[in-house]
Order: structure tokens, then C-alpha cells, then sequence
């Protein structure tokens, strides 16, 4: 398989998963061939190779201008934003001092944004409002306040240096808002929708500006898009096929929940972000398998007592992360806690062993899971990681029989909220 | 009802859960008569009422002391940390500059565990080490790290300010280590499970770290405790009853999950004790409700397209907040963005309209809700809040036919994990 990624399925009955072989290939035909419904929003699938390099000067200009103020404030919510969130807190190191990345307007807890404000009060700080119309109420609010805020202490040329929106190319209050600032924008494309966003300026400003390698992300997206139309055409050598049959088969089955789990503590966010992806996408017309997350070792003293021995209605999708440095076990003179044993082993290769372990009580206890193995969280294997579960989604949710790319149920709150808020029109 | 907590069925068929009134009822008396399985694991119950105010002294006194190194780390696992966590985490002002509360052997996470290290050095760090035995891995690990790491630079007199050991009251590895080192420490009931003990010193003494009033939160416990069996005897007043019936009449119904969804951002991690508390209690025997949880309105915009349209196995418990102080709206000149006909509203307000709205939405596309009212994010609220559903947990659990003090299952990992690392006698 590719360098950047393998799939592993010793602890799942593999032939359940090939019996769906051709269903998985006719599904990726339907894709890639734009045959399918929703195919009017398959721009994502040439996104990484679209990313020429004059583009991405663009971005990194616009992101070492973000990063001469003191923090960045990225305003959006669902796609907008959790593909950002989910790349940089995954490849920021714990504990750093970076540049500080704020989020707003991805909820409407008015304790965090008033905290949030007072946070920034004095403070010179930037801000990216992501929004394809600029209405939605969530970021449409945030934005307000920032924009006052920011408005009352500095003048229109100072806010161009500011304040970046990344919004539709022609229309929208934003994109009116935008060019009546004179702010630098970036575009959402029409053809990519939020969750498929990430390798669009959606995901790669906020990147950039959290002092991530944009370039090595997209290569490693690039390095995988190839990869699948290529050396991984067919299914026995194609990552993207085998998890989509994979769950498929499972959710068959009666397998009505997939736990995704790691074993890194920074890819609590990528968890967020996959939910969405495969959520939103498949989650319609009462079907679709249900997305969970567990960060483990963590949450094997929470729910592991469930996934070991609840309803049998669950299966797992593994995180593996081959490298990754840190510190290594030592005996000392007193060995109370028994730990002497784990002299010399590095502490993640205890942690993997106790993937590995996990795998097989689960396995024992009726879960079968799939093994995805990166090479270490560096911004080509989460690009490539990216890619791969995108191409996958699409073609699974064909498989499922529903469109990937529409999501009609997020207006029904919506419009019960316009109307018990007095909203003209509702 | 209680003034710190109402519940309300708007949004769910009131008659399904009244129906099981008298199975309610009856678990409840099997809880609190001390005759179901797990029997001898009941001792939370009295936990809030047998907090003196001599022993609350003793536990802010150790907090003071930790206060005057920079940082605290807590180490523990499971039941062992998310309570405290779920607390601090609640009711620490967003983006302050508070004391600073680390975690560690929470997991393994190699580059999570270097991170802090380095982050700690030549700091005046204090540890809370929390274990019943002391052998556990990952807290093992953990704190082998950080003694070895503290005790190159303090000698034993000095160790002894900064190491605190919460622990068993005689026998097991850290009892041990503690005693031999002239810890201070404080004791682990042995009739309190992890999930149940937040409100014994595993909880208390790093949450009065953190700057929390314990006080208010166990006298909040406690007045939850007295409501409980007194006035909220009877199903009809009795919020934990209602509670254990609402969920066991959805799993009857064939509801498989249940989603507790809030509307503040500070809860996350309140989810995260919730899921294990329920998970962990009652996945067993091929039973139980899978706990998920969502942070709204974010996952209206990732995980709401699921929610309002997917496989209809879901049910909702959502927490509602009436008081948040924060920022109100306002008219801007420019009306673009079409909001300004929420002037005048404050945040909080159009963020609990989007939580009817969702309700509302949500009950039109199949799915029940209860909604839990709490007054405020107070320590008072929580403490009563954290004791409704504890106390509701066993109920529920003795519905649904379980021991709910038991995890058999949380071995299984742990044995294949000893194996596979060579450990004598595995």
C-alpha cells in the first residue's frame, strides 16, 4: 500500500469486508466518474493537486501577515472550521508556546465569548471569518462583536491588515461586507462543501497561520490522490475501498455504531472533524452508521467496560501512529509498582502494545475493528490521512445508496429558531 | 422540584417514562436499602453528608500548600481523574490566568508526556498522584517520570510540600511508596468506585486546587442528597426517578443511544465523566445504552444532519443552563448580515432559543429529549447536578438488570496488554 498509510484488518473477518469488493469499486467508478447524485460537489476530489504553488504564496503571505499581530481568532463553525481545528491542534506541539489560535462564533456560549473578548481586549489581534454567505447566526454573532471591537480601536487601513474573510467569490453579506472594507479575501469554492473544505484557503489560512507546513500537507494529500488512481486502483492495494467496504459490511451486519479511537492525545479534534465527514454525509433518509470517538488509553477506564461487554452493535476503526518520539522506561531501586519490567521500552511502544492488546479483547469480546497505520503525525501523513478518509466517505456513503454532498437536515433547527426569534420572514 | 435542578419531558412522550414509575420506584428502594448487586459499593451515597467540615479543612489546607508551588499535576486514570477534571474544567473561567492544573498518565501518549516534561522543567511543581493501588500503568508510568524528574531536584523534606498521595487507607504500592516518603495523603473509600467517588478527596482535593469552593459544591451535593429521600420521595418529584425511567423506557423502545448534549462549551468534559459514569455501570452483559455525547449549537453543524435524519436509535438528555452572563446584541448601521433583529437579546438568550429550537426539531424527526434546567454553572449546581446522576445511575442500572458497581470488563485489555509486554506472571 502506500508509504503514507496502510489498513490492517487482522482483528476483522476479512472476507466480509472482500465480499463488498465490487460494490466498493462500482461506488469509486460512480464517484470519480461524477455519475453519482450531489456530483456537482466534487471539487474536493482535485483540491490538493489544484493547490498550485503561486496559491499557496498567497496564503503564506496572507498567514506571516496574521501572525505580525498577537493572536489569530478563526470565526466559522462545522466545515467552516473543524478541519483547521482538527489539523492544527493534531500537529501543534503540547504544551508550546505558539502563536495562540482562538475559535469563535462555533457555538454561542456566552460565558466562553465574553471571557473570549476580555481575553483579547487591548490585545492587536487578527481574524479570519470563514462563512460562504456570512448569515449563519453562530459566526454572524461572533463576528459582529469582534468586528465592533476591533472597529472602535483601529481605522480602516489598519483593519485590511487584520482582518482576512474567506467567503463566496461574488455573493453573499460577507463578500459585500469584504469588499466594502477593501479586506484581503480568499474563496470558498461552489463546488466543495464544508467538510470536504479543508484543503481549500477554508483549512489552509488558519493552517498556515498556526505556523503548520501547508505545503507538506497538501503534498501528502497530493501523494495519496495519485495514489489511489494509480498503484492503488484496485481493491486488494486500495486503502480507501477496503475501509468503505469495511464499514459497510459491518454496518450490514447490524453494526450500528463506529468508534473511531486513538491513541494520540493532539487527535481529539480529528476525531471531531471525522464525525462531521462521515456523519453529515451519510447520516439521511433514517440510515447511517453512527460516529463515535474514544481517545484511548484514556477512555478504556471510561468506556472500555462497554466496548468490552455492552449490546454487540459496535466496531472500531484504529488511529495507529507508528513513530513517535518521547521518553523511555527505566528501572529504579524500588519497584513497589511493578514497573521495572518496562525498562528500556520506549513509552510508545507500551502504548502500542496496548493497541494491540485492546484489538484483541475487543475481537475476543465480538468488536471487529480496522487497523489504519500512519507513520507519525507529521502534516504529509495527516494530509495523506485527510484524503484518504474524504475519497473514502464518498464512495462508502454510494455504497450506503444516499448523496454524500447534501446535509437538508441542518435547516430544520435553523428555522425553528428564525421563527421563535421573530426573524422577518419566518 | 428542587431549586438547583428541574426536568422537563416538552420534548418526549411523558407517558412512556410514567409508565415505568413503579419499576423506578422499586430500584430506587433497592439502591437505597443496600439490597442489589454491588451492595458493598455504596458508600457514595453518603459521601456529600459525611464531608465534615474538619476533613473539608484538612483537604483546602493540602490545596493551599499545592497552590504555593506553579502548577499542579494530577495523575490518575478513569475514575481517578474525570471527576475532578470534569469539575475544574466546568467551572474555571474560560482563557484566565488561573492556577495551572496539568494531567498525566491519563493515557501514554509519548509525545503528550515529553511535551510536559519539558513544559515542567526547573519548575516548582506539585503532583496529586491518585491510585487505589498504585499499579495501574499509565498513572504508574506517569509518575515514575515525574518522581524521578522532582526528586533530582528537591531532597525529602521539600519532596514531602509537593507530593500529594490520594490512595488506599492501608495496603497497595503507592500506600507503600507514601508512607516510606512521608507523603501527606488522603484516602480512597474502599466502598467508593471510581466513577462514583468526586465527591471523596480523589475529586475534592485537586478541584479545591484549582480554586473551586468545595464547600459549595458538596453542600450541593448534599442538599441534592436530602431532596432526594425527603420532599422528592415520589416519582413525581423526584428528578433521579424520572431520569432512570425517561432513558429505560427509551431502551426499551429500542433506543440504543443516548446523546447528553449541552450548550456551554466549559462541559465538555463534564460528558466525558458522564459517559463513563453510565457506560461504565451499565454496559455489561450484553446490555446498556451506547453514551454519546455532542457540544451544541458546534455539532449541530457536524453531527445535526445525523441527529435530525439518521438511523432512528437515538434518544437526547440536554442540559440547559438559565443564567450565563455575557456580551448582548446589537443595530449595526450596515444590517448585511440580517442580524439585527437580535438587538437587545443577550447571548445567552438566542443560545437557549437555538436549544427549544433543536428540541423541537429534533422531536419532529423521531427523536425524545429530556431536558435537565440547572440554575447556574455554580459549584452548588454542579455538586447537585453530579448527585442527581450518580443517584439516578444505580437506579437505572438495577432497571436495566445490572450490577452498576462492577467492571469486569476493564480487565481484559490490561491482562492481554501484561502479556504482550512480558510481565511475570502473565
Amino acid at each position: 500500500m502506500s508509504e503514507l498509510l496502510r489498513i490492517d484488518f487482522t482483528y476483522a473477518d476479512a472476507a466480509r469486508s472482500a465480499s463488498l469488493a465490487a460494490a466498493a469499486e462500482a461506488a469509486r467508478d460512480t464517484l470519480v466518474g461524477r455519475k453519482g447524485p450531489g456530483a456537482d460537489f466534487l471539487g474536493w476530489l482535485d483540491l490538493p493537486a489544484q493547490n498550485t504553488a503561486a496559491q499557496l504564496n498567497v496564503i503564506e503571505a496572507a498567514a506571516r501577515q496574521i501572525r505580525s499581530a498577537e493572536a489569530l481568532v478563526v470565526v466559522g463553525i462545522g466545515g467552516s472550521y473543524l478541519g483547521a481545528r482538527a489539523v492544527i491542534e493534531t500537529l501543534s506541539p503540547p504544551f508550546a508556546a505558539g502563536f495562540p489560535i482562538y475559535y469563535a462564533g462555533h457555538q454561542m456560549d456566552a460565558r466562553y465569548h465574553a471571557a473570549l473578548l476580555e481575553h483579547l481586549a487591548g490585545k492587536r489581534y487578527a481574524v479570519n471569518v470563514i462563512s460562504k454567505s456570512g448569515t449563519t447566526t453562530e459566526p454572524g454573532v461572533a463576528f459582529r462583536l469582534l468586528w465592533k471591537e476591533l472597529s472602535a480601536r483601529y481605522d480602516a487601513a489598519a483593519l485590511k491588515q487584520l482582518v482576512y474573510a474567506t467567503t463566496d467569490a461574488k455573493k453573499g453579506s460577507l463578500r459585500s461586507l469584504a469588499n466594502r472594507a477593501g479586506l484581503e479575501t480568499f474563496v470558498i469554492p461552489d463546488d466543495v462543501g464544508g467538510r470536504f473544505s479543508v484543503f481549500s484557503p477554508v483549512g489552509l489560512l488558519p493552517i498556515a497561520a498556526a505556523g503548520v507546513d501547508i505545503r507538506a500537507l497538501v503534498e501528502g494529500a497530493q501523494q495519496m490522490a495519485a495514489y489511489l488512481e494509480g498503484p492503488g486502483k484496485t481493491f486488494d492495494k486500495n486503502p480507501a475501498l477496503q475501509y468503505a467496504a469495511f464499514r459497510n459490511a459491518q454496518y450490514r451486519n447490524g453494526k450500528k455504531i463506529e468508534i473511531l479511537a486513538s491513541y494520540q492525545a493532539g487527535l481529539a479534534y480529528f476525531h471531531e472533524w471525522w464525525k462531521q465527514l462521515y456523519g453529515e454525509s451519510e447520516g439521511k433518509n433514517g440510515k447511517g452508521i453512527f460516529p463515535a470517538s474514544v481517545s484511548l488509553s484514556t477512555d478504556l477506564h471510561s468506556m472500555g467496560q462497554w466496548m468490552q461487554d455492552g449490546e454487540r452493535i459496535i466496531f472500531e476503526t484504529v488511529l495507529d501512529v507508528e513513530n513517535v518520539p518521547g521518553p523511555t522506561l527505566f528501572s529504579q531501586d524500588n519497584d513497589d509498582d511493578g514497573l521495572n519490567y518496562l525498562a528500556g521500552k520506549t513509552l510508545n511502544a507500551v502504548n502500542r502494545t496496548a493497541l494491540e492488546a485492546t484489538l484483541a479483547a475487543h475481537r475476543d469480546g465480538g468488536v471487529e475493528a480496522a487497523r489504519i497505520l500512519i507513520p507519525d503525525l507529521s502534516p504529509t501523513s495527516l494530509g495523506a490521512l485527510i484524503y484518504m478518509f474524504e475519497y473514502a466517505c464518498g464512495v462508502s456513503a454510494y455504497m450506503l445508496g444516499v448523496n454524500p454532498f447534501d446535509q437538508p437536515g441542518v435547516e430544520a433547527y435553523k428555522n425553528n429558531m428564525f421563527k421563535m426569534l421573530g426573524k422577518v420572514g419566518h
